[in-house]
């Protein structure tokens, strides 16, 4: 998984500063980073090349810098420049094989980065990469630790609300009807990361641990329907979609996420994500299959929900 | 996923040259390189931030360039080092948050690459990244469509075999036991990328389809024990660790892959795997699921399950 927080946040306060002012920024930015001091790794991500660090500064203020590094520019212009330029440091070379490290031009290896300071508690938590661990919740489980987690978190909810200009698609039946939104994720532009989401409109279905075969004719109207809105509207071919749950899910109002197959999307992994149609087979399999089901996932070391399990001696502590 | 071919391959053949050349080596690779012109993406995954392309050199030969940007050093010295040395290049600037593009010295910001020339057509197929498509095989499907091809590439199949010393664990059951081992992907050291697997003594179980609530005391058996050598081997938490199947499996013969939580590893997501407890309770549930259950699982385009499901009619062409 990528590290969360890569390019998020910059808009939350305040208003952008003016361009008057932006190289004086840039170089308090950069002396306050120069005269700061390495404290702790946040995060850690080897496998999308993130680093998340802890800073001090001068005046013992904190602060958080995450490095991302970029992906590669697909340009011709751009490869045939590292094609000219790259110095090849050998590794190791067998027969055809030979293996680098490659310096390439620093405009094209540039590492998106943000600093954040002065940082309080708050913000240096949020980035804090926890450890994590399985949950395996069974029925019972469910009923008597995951629902007063569930009717506690309620109370904060806000209404779940769309912005009527984005929906795509939008089938009223108040029983089986659903919208079809992009995902806030999604630049609503690029096929390679498609990602849209189907938010049912009948209320009081928290999640797949509230379906049951009579739910069957809702799941399968929502397959059906969103695929083909989908491939209308963006020439999307169904059995390049993988369509999902979240278990568990972020809120509590079933939706199902319709993701591009080539996209490597946030929780779409197993023990985070359970496929539409393994829902749709269990159902028919076992009509009170979620009434029935262990159910696994994972959870970060300081959740409210794994502790709830940890104290009811159903998680190792 | 990240590509793969990263740092494979590179032993596959002949001796590796001798010290002796290793400069001239490295700068006829390096000329090579320079004289040679892209042709085409081969291919490319922006979440890992990796590029494979095809080029072709001064003489018309192809060669193939696998890039992957380099995760970050974790030494303090390191960091400090890009600290004093980033150049911020800003992208945007909101009260205490900004975003830039840092430049980072380039010997803490390798490209680890390989260099294949000259490549045959062969090469060139094996790192062609290529469309995938979901297949929903139902039971049918599995018996009338899957059966055949598996009976066909078992014919090719080589024995398995294990390496003796590798082994971590023996239950030497001839119908509930198995051995447990490194996987050869794992260095056997990290254990941010632990990965082990258990193979099982019994023959004839060619993948989950074969398995019934008759076998729950096998899969119980090895996931217990299993879990159990892993943390007195390795320290590693039973609720840390992934247990998981493929389907489709690389090789029919029943084996289940152990897997660091921590590691983001190749077909460990939806549409790939399929979690050892979730087996468990499907055959739990209906003793009979994988006789019955559609299963879900993606093939690449010229794969030839994928064209045999095709010529069924079962895939879209």
């Amino acid at each position: 998984m990528e590290l969360s927080g890569d390019c998020e946040s910059t808009t939350e306060k305040s208003e952008v500063t003016g361009n008057g002012d932006t190289e004086t920024q840039e170089n308090v930015a950069q002396s306050w980073l120069r005269g700061a001091t390495f404290r702790e790794i946040l995060g850690s991500d080897v496998s999308h090349k993130s680093l998340f660090v802890l800073l001090s500064g001068v005046n013992d203020e904190q602060g958080v810098f995450l490095m991302n590094k970029s992906a590669f520019s697909e340009d011709a212009n751009d490869i045939n420049t590292i094609l000219r330029s790259a110095e090849l440091i050998e590794i190791m070379k067998n027969d055809i094989y030979g293996s680098y490290n490659a310096v390439i031009p620093s405009h094209l290896n540039m590492v998106k980065s943000q600093l954040i300071y002065p940082a309080n508690e708050k913000i240096v938590a949020k980035y804090r990469q926890e450890e994590k661990f399985i949950v395996n919740e069974t029925a019972e489980d469910y009923r008597t630790i995951t629902v007063k987690y569930i009717e506690n978190i309620e109370k904060y909810q806000l209404e779940i609300q769309c912005e009527a200009e984005r929906i795509l698609f939008e089938d009223p039946d108040p029983y089986n009807g659903f919208i079809l939104a992009p995902d806030i994720k999604w630049d609503g532009v690029s096929l390679e990361n498609l990602y849209v989401l189907a938010m049912i409109h009948r209320r009081g279905v928290r999640s797949i641990r509230d379906l049951t075969a009579n739910d069957l004719p809702l799941l399968e109207n929502v397959r059906s329907r969103a695929l083909c809105a989908i491939r209308e509207k963006y020439g999307a071919r169904p059995d390049q979609i993988r369509a999902y749950f979240h278990y568990q899910p972020s809120f509590y109002h079933l939706h199902v996420h319709f993701v591009s197959l080539k996209y490597d999307a946030p929780a779409s992994s197993t023990l985070a994500a359970v496929l539409l149609d393994d829902v749709i087979n269990n159902l028919k399999i076992a009509p009170d299959y979620y009434r029935r089901a262990t159910l696994s996932f994972t959870r970060k070391n300081s959740d409210k929900l794994l502790q709830m399990f940890r104290e009811a001696g159903r998680c190792e502590a």
